[in-house]
């Protein structure tokens, strides 16, 4: 394999497999078995099609890239210094996966500007790229004029055989398939190898032919790690498919050039040692030490920063006469690229009175998204196949299909873990999009994966969960959030809400829609509640408050969420008229009370106010933090039953009698 | 469609349909739709080809039926009704869907005997299947001879058009098509309708083609409403291919029979309606009124019992002769058909000292997997592409592969979600097996759905969780578990455990492997930890206890989790040294713990000593229960970093010093 001369090309391929090799071996950690091996494809890919400018990663139109096998992140790193950005230097790569690093072990969007998505754990970047060219697709949809391509990219993915056996890919693909998305681009890096060995030993179906059963058009580059024409041959043919997208299957050797390692799960997770990093140099031909990359090579990965900076010239002429052409739709698309919320958008959120009737918080849900698509150009989204019961379709705007991406009502099917990361892709695009994902509360054990993921990457995502309690009823434990709502509290920078009534409903969709760079994830009742005395939405965006107080200190505090609030409420009136001093608390949101100062949140409950009960139909796990040792929680710490709702409720013991028991014992 | 005259067969059918429908009629809630459109393929399944006795569901030798659509149960239940079990009753399908009834709103095995896993969550009925399957595989590789196959049956499944856009169902499916599963037979109900409404929304890919590539057998039952030859000889033609599993796509119209809903979303999840279901009885000709079957209808189908007791009869002399013949291993297999567990098979269980090396509690599990495989004919199990990094390879039983299915480790590829669900399966076919599944602790996110049924459905599966906190370094945030181990606690019915040292470790299989109805999670350490003076077997399988202690009432109490007690250990001996009266507390299980009686508990944790420090890497969410107000909780509550994972250690505070410090300022 030793080449005496060797194209610049060549060399280039190397620069990039020798910065992984030697960063890799630096930190002692890492993947190298994959940058070696996908090299190829990815300088053929940014070098000749992907379209970026290095010195403005956030530029709005550029190409989007995900290393979907995000382990091989040194992959992206390298061409990240080599193509010229300033957010990965070569002190940077030196730095690879240590402390404060701009090279973490995985891509993290949030931590390294221009990486668009954080991946690492498997199949979640494929479907991040699918909901990114969604988004591309809508925006072009909506913006784009005959003359005048506003919106006009591609999204480009690296996924390996991991993402390929993960169930979250086909959710997403097979949704790809169904919608068309004929701009975005799959290279699939088929090295045959994973981390217990061959793919041999679980993986030997047929990837190609279930791509084409979802619809997708499918090539094949059968040596992918030298043939750079038959690489660029099918990228080409991939952006010429307007109708579909399109996987590109390119077989490579993993680790390819080390001598010993090459096509074996040795180099795919650990530094080569020494000894075989030198024998891969002399393999290879490439005798610079590490960190050395020649002139030549350098200064032609750097052309990307002249060809990036003349595209977003060219596009920002565009958009001036985009903006002078079509003023209206350059005022909203402008404001949505600037990810400014409308001027007194929350105007639009509907509030209740006591008089108001009786509803699901998912029917207030429903109302509220519909009352604010209006204002929120960027609101998009939908329901994994439950949007009857989500109560998530946005009247009048129409279904996202294949030929009508314009519209903003989006079907996913039943495919939760492929929503989550759809979503989480739609709002990593940029700020232009705001969209929100629904399902059962049940349910978000399917996306877990994807709810972590926009909660650490910064994806302000609206999460509306509904049937958020054992007072759904008959569908039974397997549909009966229990430890639901204490499982997603725990999850950091994440913020959950489980409104009592309407207007609560209305602050959690005012928190939603402002938080954008945590996500929101409601909890919704099926059951009808009433509209509670005194709340607000601008108290219940602090995430806890005073609902009803007796004169002077109280005596008890009830504290409840969601349902339960107003049987706290009517069991205080029974307290209160026997004489007992009682406050009720909603907290809808621990997340946001306890980000509240301390005088506030002493306000509302008074250290010195120890007699406390809580009342919320979940895991009590957690609680005690609130009543503390002298205090109780009514909640539900075992699995639900089949049953109607109220019954099971009261079997449960959501009941005014429960709660003047408890409160009973406690005051005792 | 009214037939003056109908057949028996049909009769049969109308008799599910209706029992259907009049029970979803008479909750007021449930799913008629799909038994509607199922009942001929499942008459004909259950009516020509499922072998199993009415009148002992638990039969070992019994095709296993899985209703994956497990909403239509239905179905299910009315099958059970007309073909004897005693389970079902008349009664109780007139109790569908009620409090404490026998037919629950999703068929659920530890409620209705016959009912063999847990459905409803979708797609993981046929990845159950798949579990299912390869249990009997594997028991007929180990235990079948050539002239008596005492292990020898089929696994059926009916699925829908939202299992099959479930990732998890694409996960299993490809694994099962890997494995050459010949026995396993899946029937697609492609009624074209979920709830969203047709499937032309989300779903249009080619889903025979899909498993086809997975290398499956895909048949095609063009008219699965009438043509019962076709069903029948699909079946047959699914049961003479024994190198592959088969799908049967079966085109069939939801809601069939119902002139104003059938091939509607509405007869999806509704009832019909009065006027509907007169209407339904007069277009296909079924006079009878609510829950009458006629006598014709109610006999033929009964004639199952006599099937079933013959059945299990000819089984029953096959199995006297087997243990005449085959002596050995007939005491073997009988032990396992028990669940009994080999006397004294926790001798096999390592221990260790403090002199033994310090070592990751995963290679300590590693060791006691390898230890105990030997005398516990049923552990079986594997990781999802993780197992030099799990630990979880067996050595010397080889892999389970097509033609190889006597071996007992499991290859379940990049498959988190499929293997959780594959796990229950293997764990519900019978006491015979003692599954274990492995991945990192943090892709718990990827498959909770199935973890949260393992204890719901009564499945003793072992779930190994390596990787377990921030400690495990480079890989970063993203693999990095920080809410998981406070997030799976609160899962009701699932004890998990996190094992300080060696002893630990072993108590944690001990309670593991006897824990044969609830499924027992470990959490791992990646890094090494010392072996701990004071821990055993004996004490840690309390889930938590005194470690070391001061003469006399301690002043503080350090608790520990993992990978964080040695922490405790050494700030303790510090603070003795300084003359404070600590004790040091390992809390290997809470669920273990609270399970103890009081007065164990108080003398672990007295009432008395107020002053506590519990140490985890991990959310400190719920750890109040056990510090209490005056007590204060060194955890992790945000997401973590990459670097080497010592530094990430340091940097999060888990430190001796951090201890000490934390300590003094409680006591003060």
């Amino acid at each position: 394999m030793v080449a005496t001369t060797q194209s610049l090309e060549e060399l280039c391929i190397n620069a990039i497999r020798f910065l992984a090799i030697d960063a890799v071996e630096k930190a002692k950690s890492g993947h190298p078995g994959l940058p070696m091996g996908a090299a190829p494809m990815a300088f053929v890919l940014w070098d000749r099609f992907l379209r970026f400018n290095p010195k403005n990663p956030k530029w709005f139109d550029r190409d989007r890239f995900v290393l979907s096998a995000g382990h091989g992140c040194m992959l992206q790193y390298a061409l990240m210094y080599l193509t010229g950005y300033d957010t990965v230097s070569l002190e940077d790569i030196k730095q690879f996966r240590q402390w404060e690093s701009q090279t973490p072990g995985h891509p993290e969007n949030f931590i390294t500007e221009g990486v668009e998505v954080t991946t690492g754990p498997l199949g979640q970047g494929i479907c991040n790229a699918v909901g990114l060219a969604m988004a591309e697709a809508h925006l072009a949809a909506r913006f784009n004029k005959p003359n005048c391509k506003i919106v006009d990219h591609y999204t480009y993915a690296i996924l390996g055989d991991g993402c390929n056996m993960e169930g979250i890919s086909g959710e997403a693909c097979s949704l790809a398939g169904h919608l068309g998305l004929g701009k975005l681009i799959a290279l699939y890096d088929d090295n045959h190898i994973s981390i217990d060995g061959s793919t041999d030993l679980a993986f030997t179906e047929d990837v190609g032919k279930r791509f084409e059963a979802y619809g997708w058009q499918v090539l094949h580059v059968e040596n992918g790690n030298t043939d750079l024409p038959a690489i660029e041959q099918a990228i080409a043919t991939a952006k010429a498919e307007n109708d579909k997208p399109t996987l590109i299957k390119v077989t490579t050797t993993i680790g390819y050039g080390s001598p010993n390692k090459a096509n074996s799960h040795d180099v795919h997770g650990a530094a080569l040692g020494a000894d075989e990093v030198q024998a891969t140099r002399e393999n290879l031909g490439w005798s610079h030490p590490p960190f050395e990359i020649p002139e030549d090579v350098l200064s032609h990965f750097r052309e990307a920063v002249d060809r990036g900076a003349s595209a977003e010239t060219e596009w920002s002429q565009l958009w001036v006469r985009y903006q002078s052409e079509y003023a209206e739709d350059a005022a909203v698309l402008g404001g949505m690229m600037q990810g400014k919320l409308p001027e007194g958008w929350d105007k639009a959120l509907p509030t209740y009175t006591p008089d108001d009737k009786a509803d699901a918080t998912r029917n207030q849900s429903g109302a509220t998204l519909n009352a604010i698509a209006g204002v929120l150009p960027g609101l998009i989204g939908g329901s994994a196949d439950l949007a009857p019961s989500n109560k998530t379709l946005l009247k009048g705007f129409g279904d996202f299909q294949k030929g009508q991406y314009e519209n903003r009502n989006l079907r996913f099917g039943v495919r939760e873990h492929g929503m989550g990361a759809i979503c989480n892709g739609i709002a990593l695009h940029g700020p232009e999009l705001i969209p929100y994902g629904a399902t059962f509360l049940v349910f978000t054990d399917y996306m877990r994966g994807a709810i972590r993921l926009s909660a650490l990457s910064h994806a302000g995502v609206i999460w509306v969960m509904t049937h958020d309690s054992v007072g759904l009823g008959e569908d039974g434990p397997t549909h009966q959030p229990v430890e639901h709502v204490a499982s997603l509290r725990v999850i950091p920078q994440l913020t959950v809400m489980r409104p009592a009534d309407g207007n609560e409903t209305s602050a959690a969709y005012k928190v939603a829609v402002e938080n954008r760079k945590v996500p929101t994830l409601l909890a919704l009742s099926r059951q009808k509640l009433p509209n509670l005395a005194g709340s607000s939405i601008e108290k219940a965006v602090k995430g806890g408050y005073v609902l009803s107080d007796s004169d002077g200190t109280p005596e008890l505090i009830l504290i409840g969420t969601g349902s339960e609030v107003s049987l706290c409420v009517e069991a205080a009136e029974q307290l209160r008229a026997s004489g007992i001093q009682v406050r009720v608390v909603s907290l809808p949101s621990w997340e946001l009370f306890d980000a509240q100062d301390e005088a506030y949140r002493e306000s509302v409950l008074p250290k010195a106010v120890t007699k406390r009960v809580a009342v919320e139909a979940g895991s009590s796990f957690g609680w005690y933090r609130y009543v503390g040792a002298e205090g109780a929680v009514i909640g539900v710490d075992e699995f639900g039953a089949s049953a109607p709702g109220d019954l099971v409720m009261e079997k449960y013991g959501f009941t005014v009698e429960r709660v003047l028991k408890t409160a009973k014992a406690v005051l005792s």
